[in-house]
């Protein structure tokens, strides 16, 4: 059966979202159009609104409201410790974690030919604007541990050197709680090249 | 870290959505801030008008954008069959099975007395005012198969009884394509007790 016009283009825009299949799309659609029509009228106003007000931040490109992130303004961070990621979701993960005091340079995404997405793209002209403004003496390359993020992770590395930074990778290794029996082989051998020395 | 207050209230407006937590909703907002910002576009401009134009169907209560939905509409259905239902994704999955060419009505969910969800809250009123028009000859009644599903077919059924037409029960039993190792003891029981001659 065809859907109302209004209702259909409402399930093909929900269909945009990342993760959202048409039966997902339509359980979202219907839930909003009915029970949930407070929280559909919260979220247009919120997207109006985030679309107006949420841009990138100017020196790490994290998304603000401001010109410079809240991690940028703040006089807490360690500026010579730069920590480069693919996603603003990423340094929400890391800031999390509660183990980094440095800044962050977000790019956009990981470097993929076939998708058109090369060196320009990533956006590192900025970082490279940002080693030029001086002061970083190490970068924590923290792209993701796949064939694109390692690439990335190169490029990255190359350039920070070219500028007189240290590069440095996050550890590849076993992951807390895992256990070992189930862990697949790349990373197990990454887990003991990477062996440090214990006692 | 603390959101940005524009991402935040987005990410708010997002967990309101079915089947969406904390982590989803931050993947959502920042896609739809950074490469989905047309789609974020689209998505506001979609729910206001969706919220504009989508109402209940006079009759049968299925989402529509005018008085009657084309089910109600259509001169092609056969009204002396009424099929209950609890939601409009309901009235969509038993369009697309493709062997049905009744009318339906759309309950407002099912009976679920912890949730305030009695017998006025479903919209039985709609469903005997429905039934008193005259011509329905027999009521399908085909809820979920759940606890509160079938508590409601029982009302449903009741209801339809008293005013003289006929009230069946979909069937329970073996979904096409299971095995019956891996199927429970519950439908199991239903597909045995519902048995039907062959040959």
């Amino acid at each position: 059966m065809k859907h109302p016009v209004a209702l259909a283009q409402l399930i093909d825009a929900l269909r945009t979202l990342p993760g959202v299949g048409p039966k997902t799309a339509q359980r979202m659609a219907f839930h909003l159009v009915q029970e949930g029509r407070g929280g559909a009228r919260a979220l247009a106003d919120a997207l109006q609104r985030a679309l107006q007000a949420v841009r990138r931040c100017d020196r790490c490109r994290m998304l603000t409201e401001r010109e410079l992130c809240s991690i940028c303004e703040s006089s807490q961070r360690d500026r010579r410790l730069l920590c480069v990621v693919e996603s603003p979701a990423d340094v929400v993960a890391l800031e999390q974690s509660g183990g980094y005091r440095g800044t962050y340079f977000v790019l956009m995404g990981h470097l993929s030919p076939l998708d058109g997405i090369g060196p320009e793209q990533l956006g590192l002209d900025g970082f490279e604007r940002l080693l030029d403004g001086g002061g970083v003496e190490e970068v924590i390359v923290a792209t993701n541990p796949t064939v694109e993020g390692e690439a990335t992770a190169h490029v990255v590395a190359e350039i920070a050197k070219r500028r007189g930074a240290r590069a440095s990778r996050i550890a590849h290794g076993v992951p807390m709680g895992g256990e070992l029996e189930y862990i697949d082989g790349s990373t197990l051998a990454h887990a003991l090249a990477g062996r440090q020395s214990i006692g």
